[in-house]
């Protein structure tokens, strides 16, 4: 292990940890359990999964090291050279699904790989982000989510905000259902255009902004009342969740294909999903405007975002 | 289309039309509902669904007919020399989900396909199957279930029920968790081993054979008294079911890879569904024996069956 990746592992750690503590602010008595595991082909991790607590349903805030001498074809799309090389790879992944209906589902990951090169020097990148899934959203909601955003990229670049902006609206996208998963937010990868110390700083920067981020809308909702329906709504939108991460998420792709643990790889998928065929929300529908207004790759800021800047 | 089309297609809606007729059966009101539907880039389908049935909580059993100039990489693992070219796609699949945890889900397929290549014959093969995934499972029900398999091999060949059983369990395998998805059936592709009129006689008696198998099974479970818990297993089941189809399923990668129409592909997905993270049964309960004794790949009639067989 070098120093980078020694200095990228003690933030990590530190990040999961400070994330657990605050999100259990929400809890009165259930707190997040830790499954400490290794990988039989090197490496392991810290899990760390919430269950039907008070706001909380479900909930995965999960640290992983491995190492390998493979690196699968999902590692990295923009570098098809690397395949097969020997890398090693550190992250924090978490999904957040709350009970109520009126609070988003949030996902976030930072993560950093190495991967060797023969007679070269190692290659390395960053890559990370955060997105919000709401089911009954607020325009408050998405302005804030995006505006946190923005200041965390904004002392990078003038432009870094709008770019993994738009990234992260054509990532998260369900190519079979022409639908974005959520109101989007940041997503970036293969981030070394800067030097290392920049591009750490700039994860930390993303890292820490996601408490920032999150935990005020969860503030904001988590008493909102909601009915049976609303409730269905949301286990049926859920649907689109599991679909986006089972056939297209390259971090779960990346950890089935590289023998990870499976049970820290789907925590990410919601606690109770419905699947009704065909279903369709009435016209003018609260239901209805999700997709027709807020899932829509907007432009919460009023800042021009390029469309695939990928 | 050619002669053999059409007589495929013919076989085809009246399978569709004796399945429902026969699942029917077992509803006082619900009956499944048609939706007829084109696909811009060629062909179209009948796709039939019934939901909130008295037994059936959600099934779907669909017709389609497909053109395209450039066949999917899915469609035959086989003979990737044909990815690209112009096919004709001809099937009916079905899944049923009951509602009561003691009647089994069930998937049966049947499926034809015909690529052109320049300056040659066209190039044809069958494929299809059917496979049980019981959830409280009984062992008459699973020997019922490949006997009918078995009976409908017979007459075309003394080791052909073995082969696409091996063949069947070595397809329906959840790799990331190492488990089968159900006690199997019968499972093939790239048939055309014998001229057309027995590889068509050969379908048809997989597609009739389905109904044999299923409903006898149904029937007898259908009214099995069941617990909360029960229904709870059943339901964290059905996430099995979800993770093979999403991720491994050649049919609904090559539904979705192919701009077929998602509702219809996705009726597959059961109706309710849950995720706990790394939840295990109780050492020798009857949820354990689901996983400890029946998804074993079980040789259910005594017959040797060669493993992967494929």
């Amino acid at each position: 292990m070098t120093t980078r990746t020694e200095a990228v592992k003690a933030y990590l750690l530190d990040l999961q940890d400070r994330i657990c503590s605050a999100l259990e602010t929400f809890e009165t008595d259930t707190r997040f359990i830790e499954d400490a595991w290794t990988r039989p082909a090197g490496g392991g991790g810290r899990t760390r999964v919430i269950e039907n607590g008070a706001v909380i349903e479900k909930g995965g805030v999960n640290f992983s090291h491995v190492f390998g001498s493979g690196l699968p074809p999902s590692a990295s799309a923009h570098r098809p050279e690397l395949a097969g090389r020997g890398f090693e790879a550190l992250g924090v992944s978490l999904v957040i699904h709350p009970h109520n209906p009126h609070v988003p589902t949030s996902h976030a990951n930072v993560r950093f790989f190495i991967a060797e090169k023969e007679g070269e020097e190692a290659v390395w990148w960053f890559g990370g982000g955060f997105d919000l899934t709401p089911y009954y959203a607020n325009e408050d909601d998405c302005i804030h989510w995006h505006r946190v955003a923005e200041q965390a990229c904004a002392p990078f670049g003038a432009d870094v905000y709008a770019r993994y902006k738009a990234w992260c609206d054509t990532y998260f996208h369900i190519k079979h259902r022409n639908e974005p998963r959520g109101i989007g937010g940041l997503f970036f990868d293969d981030l070394n255009e800067w030097d290392f110390d920049t591009c750490f700083a700039f994860i930390r920067a993303i890292g820490d902004a996601y408490i920032d981020a999150y935990l005020p809308i969860v503030q904001r909702r988590k008493a909102q009342a909601y009915t049976e329906q609303q409730r269905e709504f949301q286990e049926f939108r859920r649907g689109r969740y599991v679909e986006f991460n089972l056939v297209y998420d390259r971090g779960t792709l990346f950890g089935l294909q590289s023998g990870g643990r499976t049970e820290s790889i789907l925590m990410s998928l919601p606690p109770q999903v419905r699947w009704s065929y065909d279903w369709k929300a009435d016209v003018g529908s609260e239901e209805a405007r999700l997709t027709d207004y807020f899932l829509q790759d907007r432009d919460w800021l009023g800042v021009a975002a390029p469309k695939a800047a990928v």
